[in-house]
């Protein structure tokens, strides 16, 4: 299986479909609201939803939708960086509900080698994310920092070996 | 106790510090990878850190600290906002460990009346998240939608009387 790629895979103009989808669950918003310390009350107070938003019901916090979407990007985005530098733009498009289901993309926007380290270089890329119904619901540029072939050293740090005898 | 704030209520130049922090322990942060895909073995897999790192140790996930960092803002900045309309230029500064604290801080940058609604208004802000030795780890800028108070309706819509005869 592949998990990210080295300098050298990235193509301009490039894009991946990444895969599997996942459908959001009302039980991990509310966990990801009480991890992150966000009290908004419309992703966890179903009174407030429905007296204080046109949809009449809660929605997903966004940066769980925002953090699916960039979880799915990483086995052909970032699998191998070495950071994530920085991140353009990002837009809640659309409101994601209980029960809706995310699957994203991502299109090579520029590559280039770094100017002070000949071992690595800079990738941006556009992600989008999109409900069942295609409809946009998140998108956002970001640049990483990915190691060339040659430099990256073993393919899987760490790696045990299973010991078989 | 306040939780968010009407268009009038922001001026250019306030700085809120939030309150409280939040130490980050593994588990959560391993929760957090788990629910929103991101497999990346830096946040999970000890092995990988010890070899593959500088640092020797696994990293927190960045969005987990971004995350944090704008819940701990909800009740200074967006507690009463319509929409959250764009994040620009977020940067995950400096790495963060299981253990470490997270705590936050905000300045108003910009402050409008929309064009074409007269209820509300755009509201540009500026938080950084810093750990317990003051190290800063995360920084972004957000504009969010948030209505004038005569606009507001009710203070707190859908909140039930509790039944006391």
């Amino acid at each position: 299986m592949q998990f990210g790629r080295y300098l050298e895979e990235f193509q301009v103009g490039d894009v991946y479909k990444h895969w599997p989808g996942k459908t959001i669950t009302q039980a991990e918003d509310i966990l990801f609201c009480s991890i992150t310390m966000n009290q908004h009350p419309l992703h966890s107070d179903d009174n407030y939803a429905a007296a204080a938003t046109p949809h009449g019901n809660a929605m997903v916090v966004g940066n769980l939708v925002y953090s699916i979407v960039l979880g799915q990007s990483v086995p052909d985005v970032s699998g191998r960086a070495i950071a994530n530098l920085e991140i353009e733009s990002l837009k809640h498009a659309n409101p994601t509900f209980h029960g809706d289901t995310i699957y994203s993309e991502t299109e090579v926007l520029e590559v280039r080698e770094s100017r002070s380290k000949p071992d690595r270089g800079i990738v941006k890329v556009k992600t989008i994310g999109y409900k069942q119904d295609g409809t946009i619901v998140c998108e956002f540029t970001r640049k990483v920092l990915i190691p060339k072939k040659d430099a990256a050293g073993e393919e899987f740090p760490g790696r045990p070996l299973p010991q078989t005898d």
